[in-house]
């Protein structure tokens, strides 16, 4: 093991030789595998959105098999989905990519202003799939908030007991949020923090904007004059936001966008200091050969190959 | 076990030998035995309708026996009921047909826009009286969609553990959606794949319509021209959201209507790549000679002995 | 045993040998022992309605002690009561009448239009007072009734996996049935079908009237010419409603009345193919000599002694 | 034993050895060991209604250890206190006092018409604390009334299996109660009884008064002519509604009052045959001497010493 | 171990050998070892309020091994955090310090006006963190409270079973209390009575006004009249609601303050009986070295070498 993967590991000293063996397997698969860079492919839109939206545009995305293939061609670090997606190729694809079992979930066919996603899965069925890790999504803002921490806090100390690493995909949320604060930068720092405290081992948020949501934060970002101006400063801020970079965050690429927006988002987070992107529509709703280009060119900023 | 079954069966690689032999009993008994086509006889009406409306026309029906009878004499391949009904028969007829314990019940005496069916039964159950699954019905849609996820959540890794096979009714109905809209193809295809990530083996859906309720859907199914307009079309499309074919879907057979409507709605659903059908108020509200011939004809469709 | 009792239990097929053996206890004990034909006290009413408007008009009933003393003297085949009644004086009158433990009860002090009882009981409270069978009341109707019926799901199977019998009171009630509907005839059989297909041994109702509630009902009755003009009539489709005679179903008797109407009614209970009577208030709320006398005019015409 | 305590264990023949140990260990403790009179201390104003309206007029109180010596001093049965309280002293005072641990508790920095209690302890709490009792408050009337029925329940039975006695304060409180209900003799007797059909020992309840609240009560009262205008009748009827004097009541002292009139509510107690007092604020708020001075007078009256 | 730390312990003679160590442990580490004092560093800002406003003013806090080293550094007796904190630093600085894992959390994201923070942390992972005592949160006035005492009580009794000890911070808002009813005499003393009577070792409370908030204590303070006016009369006004000083009380520091009022805060706190203090804001907002001449001059102050 490199000696980037071991300080990385080093930070998560509370944790079990299981836990750190499944945190080394992510970072050390792939095409970025060794550079303490992630790039994961997750796809639960097929629940999330429906699934004309989510395959239609690229029919062969209603394969659950696809997606393995896809992750493993394009070299990802991880492929992340719902319970049914992982059990459909689980036994096909075993050993070939290490797998995140995305533990709770969300339709829109029933929609709230603050949601509360169901758990559709648990630790003992991502152990029976072979899975290196959970992921939970956590609306901090959603007046549900409070119950998704504490099931969270149970399953995070059940998956650790298990040996399984913990993903956290933190969105903030809610009726008292205004839309432009759900990716306000302190906000999303906020959310990364949370994530942090309720002992995540990776975090996932959105690319935050320059805009300040609460009042008392802007105060303190005001009198502190924290750099919020470029991306990049703004990724900094929250990776200093999630423990001072002691802890793993990635960016989500969120909905469907040209590849050079997406380039240049992840020079963004490259150079803030970010560990990575998960990317799903952008990868998944277009031709294989174009999507693993794709993704290769992303792994390629982050690992210092591609300008 | 012939190529079909065995093909089957390797979509469900992720389950234990007791599941699979589950699913290849229902699949290898009855008159449909080793086509990969299944047609089952459900008979929950007493408790979802009331006893009189179920069965004044027919009143054999009244006797839990009588549909043991039908479903073993019409070549079903299960039968499926709540816990009473299973509980009156499963030992005078114990290993003569393959049963599905329906796990959970509505009445229309207390009755809500948005339901939350009450749990019945239990895995234990299902076991105690000898069934090869559980069915459970979710109704996406409904504001305790969330609720009913983790119901089924619960008990499909039970069941799963316990080598039972999970069959998911899957009916799109609650406060948000119109009456239209339950039977809408997107809303149809949505709620199949809902199923299918919750990790349903078999999903039963409605017939649906051309209509999309769905802004967000409807642009998609616009531009990407996806083919809606026959029954046939529409089947194709649902089977193809339950995971590309690769999960068994059938379909509900709805209130008492002439035979050759079934009949075309059993070559539409055969057309479309559909598993086959569930049929419960057409079959047993009639003389049980003639419903036997009526299960029978079907069941030839599917087959291709019919045309 | 003979044969009525042989073919009774053969009803139960799926059940263990010690709730067969308990249900034989009951139907085997006191005056109408072997007959098929059940008569049992209940006294919950100190609970339900308060101990004043249940016991002042014969004090003695104040005393727990003399109700076993009642149905034992009068020859019932089973005395119901709640814990606090049953802990009082299992232990003087072990072994001398069949005892079945209420597990819910609800109070006046508090009372609302969609009823919930307190659940006050438990299984292992049942085996530790020696009873062969629990009580549990659902009010089908009531906004809370998936709530009771979870709540007798999880009873029953505990109590079918101890070897006990259970007997279900179904009682119709909630802010959407008018007064009348409670006893409307389609509504009483819908009560008995769910109790039934709960998983109930013994359902007990209230006598019906020829009213109909529902609309979607009604259709049907008037459709079939369903025979619901006599009570006799009506018991026969209570019956019938209740798995076509293979459930056993009494009646209750009601609030005090004269006695001519109480025999009146027993004998179309017995000519509709009813199994018995549930008697509280008309007994317990008499001296007991006189409580003896009637008790046993009513269990002569069950036995055809009485005509 | 002599022969009234034997009497009144026998009360109790369905409890286990464990069980009448432990209520013997009370009844035959202290000042009026032996007679089957009652006199307890209670603690608990310090959580229900704040420490300085509790214990600033005799400051001494403040301290834990207190009123365990106070209650040693005067010889009452036993003392009953939260967890917080017990803890503080039932080391120090090991063996030589019986403790009953109050289970749930209630304070007014946050009150409702309708109240909850939390659950402040539990068995396995007592069990450590060397208690011989628990202690659990209801409210009949609260619309929370069921939850309180639910949680004794379980608390109940979970206390008997492990050989300990139940005491419940059954204290009518809630929206739909007038104030002067809360105390009506109807209201109070109704209590006891329920308290009792849940499975107490020793029910606790507030000395009545010769209103009459509810409708269909008030018409017994009238037409049974049951005899409640003295004080000492209505302690009768409230005892005969405790299963007829076959479980043990006592009468709480209320906010602090004139000596005289304790003493007369002790003698109307003893003569309407209840068991004796639960008198906490009168006795605690006054300094220490001048308590078991008052104390033992009241233990006098129910002991015959004193007329 | 002196007298002083002996007598304390002697205070919980119901506590297991296990929780008695934990408490000395505390009590005897760092600068006050072996003076029964106690200063805390708690950080929990970055979850209750948002990094940014917690750490921006000294970066370095953004860091979870700074706080660590600060407490040690500045020879506090325990550091209090939540999860995620303590998980990042606790494999390193094992045995350096006594730790506190807290258990709720509340972040602004979503507030209410009667909160109910997340419970994010079990007994378990304190065990496995090697923590001496568990933290927990309770907000008597909120309409929650039932809740969180009950939440509390669970917790204390699991980490005494496991030897931990117990430290609540008992903070009273909601919407029946007024903002200054928040930090009111009457209001802060109820809220330590209360945490004491939920089994509390080491109760946490903020300095209390002169304000009077309730009206029914309003009359016993002024009746009684019990000195209010000094700080350090009210410090021993709480001491004494605490079980008339037999639980230790410790008093936090609150927003950030010149330090000259911090000082004579904690001359107050000293003179009037308390325990000590918990200061967070205003230790880590301001440069290391700083800060650990800061708390030890608190500590000075208590230990009695500053004046």
């Amino acid at each position: 093991m490199n000696a980037r993967i071991r300080e990385i590991l080093n930070w998560y000293g509370s944790d079990s030789a299981g836990t750190l063996a499944n945190i080394a397997r992510m970072l050390n698969h792939g095409r970025l595998a060794g550079t303490g860079k992630l790039v994961i492919l997750p796809v639960d839109q097929g629940f999330e959105h429906g699934p004309a939206r989510s395959f239609a545009s690229n029919p062969l995305g209603y394969n659950p098999l696809y997606h393995f293939e896809l992750a493993i061609e394009a070299g990802c670090n991880a492929y992340a989905a719902p319970l049914g997606f992982l059990e459909a190729g689980a036994h096909h694809f075993a050993g070939q990519i290490p797998l995140i079992l995305k533990l709770n979930n969300h339709d829109v066919l029933h929609d709230e202003k603050d949601p509360l996603p169901a758990v559709t899965g648990s630790v003992e069925e991502a152990l029976r799939l072979g899975c290196s890790a959970v992921g939970f999504t956590i609306y901090p803002g959603s007046s549900h908030c409070g119950h998704m921490y504490e099931q969270l806090r149970a399953i995070a100390e059940e998956a650790k007991q298990a040996g399984l690493a913990v993903v956290v995909w933190s969105y903030p949320r809610g009726s008292e949020l205004s839309k432009e604060g759900e990716t306000a930068i302190d906000v999303v720092a906020y959310a990364a923090q949370i994530a942090a405290q309720l002992g995540a081992h990776i975090i996932k948020v959105k690319l935050p904007t320059a805009h300040l949501e609460q009042a008392a934060a802007k105060k303190v970002y005001d009198a502190e004059q924290i750099p919020i101006k470029t991306l990049s400063e703004r990724v900094k801020h929250v990776v200093q936001s999630s423990f001072d970079g002691r802890r793993i965050v990635i960016f989500s690429g969120g909905a469907k966008s040209d590849d050079k927006t997406v380039y240049e988002e992840a020079r963004a987070i490259r150079d803030g200091g970010g560990f990575g992107s998960i990317i799903g529509r952008n990868s998944f709703q277009r031709p294989k050969a174009d999507a693993v280009k794709f993704l290769q060119t992303i792994m390629g900023i982050y690992a210092g190959d591609v300008p």
